[in-house]
């Protein structure tokens, strides 16, 4: 048996709706399929609901969900992950949230969100601002905050200190014209108390850092200069450092993640993936698709597992522009030739981590097409790899936790169950097994 | 309501893919389909996943969760079923393992296995180097071992003591040029300490073995004629005896097996079901299909469920021969004319208990075509029984645990949700049922 490199490919938000502008087409079905077809002709296709029908998933849950972890026990919150994208080093325990420097307005005893960018404040400015917060607000009551600064108007928090649950809300209302929120403790919350603190040390430091922001020498000479102040911290996606398995030690496969957006960076170095760096991608439209390309070509021969993310068909998306979108799609079939003398030796997944309709511009709870071929695989007659075509595929409706099995099952790299060793165990994982020494 | 009595037809390994030889057809394709079609006609068709998508089954494993058993809590490792299949009584608590005499050289501390059957030893010849095993190797410490000779190399492994768990490895590596292994405890073990000590005493054993058939004078004898000794004992498959709930108990069907090979038999057995004798049933190729569903034909008549097994299909996969294994599914449906008399008063179904490709040679993990049919069922319009038909039929992807509650609906013995008693349960069962004693 031959070892199959497997490479997985996530079209961020690739699932969607048929549109008049596309000819009563869907992004991925008016896209080019040059290239798609050629893998469509000895692969199959099937539907996969990320996390559940009808629920929608959240980018990092349905990733995880995908590369088999369990939500439930594996998964401790969005802010960690991205802070990890961010090339952010954080110890086991602390908590972290991705947050934006945004300006409100002081309406009453409310603070109204005018803008969550601060008018795209530029990164140095960020920068001294955040190093006043790091001065002026380092504490409260007994636990330590740090802010990093990253592009723009981004950042990052960090808490540090006894007795904290990040199962808390966000305080930024992801909206315009409406209030900043108090942060609170989630429903769903199995620590209660420990999360109440964290709740009531972030409302304070909210309250604090608006005051401290206000009076800030660089808010007055932008407002002078009729720009927005940047005087409020919008914090979201609260969440644990934890430590996961890795994918090795869940999968047994050597792993490589090869992304642009934080986000799936983060992904890859949470589950310890080795990060390959593309210069120029960046998780947007004009991110360097050939170069991902070419750097997952090298890895599927140094790796088992290979990871690739684009981010940008879920950008057109939220813009609300199938025409973008598909455009896409083809540029990415375009590029797909990169690696078309791979195509029979590798087993590949195509999907995408969740269905974004641009007529929504949110993601929703439809399941994704997904397309999958291996040198040893039940083909079936579908068409064109899309929406429809996959709600008839010999894969049938799966969902994001079945992946990896059929992962596994695609490279041969299976156990039978209630079967130890397995034939095929002696090929591929010669380290579980030992010779019986008879002297 | 009239008793519906059920067919339950396993092809063993049916699911396939499709191959060149068999102008890109799946095996089950390309067979002829005279009788099925007419099966097919009043019935629907589906795929099925006999563990869980992606998980390739091993043959006993998936027998048992199609035959409704929970493989969490009833499942207790194959040997003993293998054992029972071979007609060998075992008390509970007795653990038992499948095993083969085979051929080993030694290099340096390791026993290199040189064949799997010690080229073919003959059932009498066995016979000899059990009893001396039986009478040289009867202990190891306080533990109590016999072999039983089966046909050819094979035998069987009863092993009594106190405080042993089955949950280790086979010490056969299921191949050849590889040493024989030191049997371990399994990672997923709920007993350790126990399978630690059955490990221990197991590895002592074949050492202990080794040496004895080493010195053995049939060996000797064997040598000197240019033939293969028979040197080693290569086991697998630790189980333990336990008793399940019969399927009577289970489901309140009165049912009958029909199979020829050994672990089919054993499942028939394990479940309490009536086990069928049909001479010349053997699991091969040349079984007397005839014979098997003539007895089936009987056997309607007399049981509420019969399950019938052939397992020639799965033979072909395992040797990689797509025409051998279409044609004997073509020589099935010539037989099913047998008891076409019956297939408008009984409810069918067709399926196997797991996808064998004949590329791969051995189990996948992906989805096995299902036909049902019934008196009353929902038909569909798909136009032959294949795996590619399957994946839009109106029966969907089900599960291998879904099938029991499907068959039991396709034979209106089912109970509403939430209702105690149910319309039905009156005519079917009424020993559940008291009538009210009014003086």
């Amino acid at each position: 048996m031959s070892k199959i490199p497997f490479l997985l490919v996530i079209l961020d938000g690739l699932g969607d709706h048929s549109y008049a502008e596309l000819n009563n087409k869907t992004p991925l079905e008016a896209a080019s399929q040059k290239n798609i077809s050629k893998i469509k002709s000895f692969g199959a296709q099937g539907l996969m609901d990320p996390i559940a029908p009808g629920v929608p998933p959240s980018s990092d849950t349905a990733h995880l969900q995908i590369l088999g972890y369990d939500l439930t026990t594996e998964y401790f919150g969005r802010g960690p992950i991205e802070a990890m994208g961010e090339g952010i080093e954080l110890k086991e325990g602390e908590i972290a949230f991705r947050a934006d420097f945004g300006t409100v307005r002081i309406v009453g005893d409310r603070a109204i969100v005018i803008d969550r960018r601060a008018g795209r404040i530029p990164t140095e400015e960020t920068r001294q601002l955040v190093e006043l917060l790091n001065k002026e607000a380092r504490f409260v009551d007994s636990y330590e905050f740090k802010v990093v600064g990253l592009t723009e108007h981004r950042a990052a928090i960090i808490v540090r200190g006894e007795d904290l649950s990040y199962e808390v809300t966000d305080n930024d209302p992801h909206n315009i014209n409406v209030p900043v929120l108090e942060c609170q403790v989630r429903e769903e919350a199995r620590e209660k108390e420990k999360a109440k603190r964290l709740a009531e040390i972030m409302n304070k430091w909210t309250i604090r850092t608006m005051n401290i922001l206000e009076k800030a020498e660089l808010n007055e000479k932008r407002k002078k200069e009729g720009k927005l102040p940047a005087n409020v911290v919008l914090f979201r996606g609260a969440g644990v450092m934890k430590k996961l398995p890795t994918f090795y030690e869940k999968h047994g496969l050597r792993a490589a993640g090869i992304a642009g957006g934080a986000l799936y960076k983060g992904v890859a170095k949470a589950v310890g993936m080795d990060l390959i760096e593309v210069q120029g991608a960046n998780g947007m439209p004009d991110t360097n698709i050939k170069g991902k390309f070419e750097a997952a070509k090298r890895a599927l021969s140094n790796y088992d597992f290979v990871f690739l993310h684009l981010k940008a068909t879920d950008y057109y998306s939220h813009k609300g522009d199938p025409v973008g979108k598909s455009e896409f799609i083809s540029k990415f079939d375009d590029h797909l030739s990169i690696i078309e003398d791979k195509f029979k030796d590798i087993a590949l997944m195509i999907t995408g981590d969740h269905t974004t309709p641009c007529d929504r511009g949110l993601h929703s709870g439809e399941p994704v097409p997904v397309l999958i071929s291996a040198p040893s695989i039940r083909r079936d007659d579908t068409k064109i790899f899309s929406e429809r075509e996959a709600s008839i595929g010999s894969l049938g409706r799966i969902r994001g936790s079945d992946v990896m099995k059929i992962v596994l099952d695609m490279i041969e790299r299976t156990v039978e169950f209630g079967t130890r060793p397995s034939p095929r165990l002696i090929t591929y994982m010669p380290s579980e097994l030992k010779a019986l020494k008879i002297s």
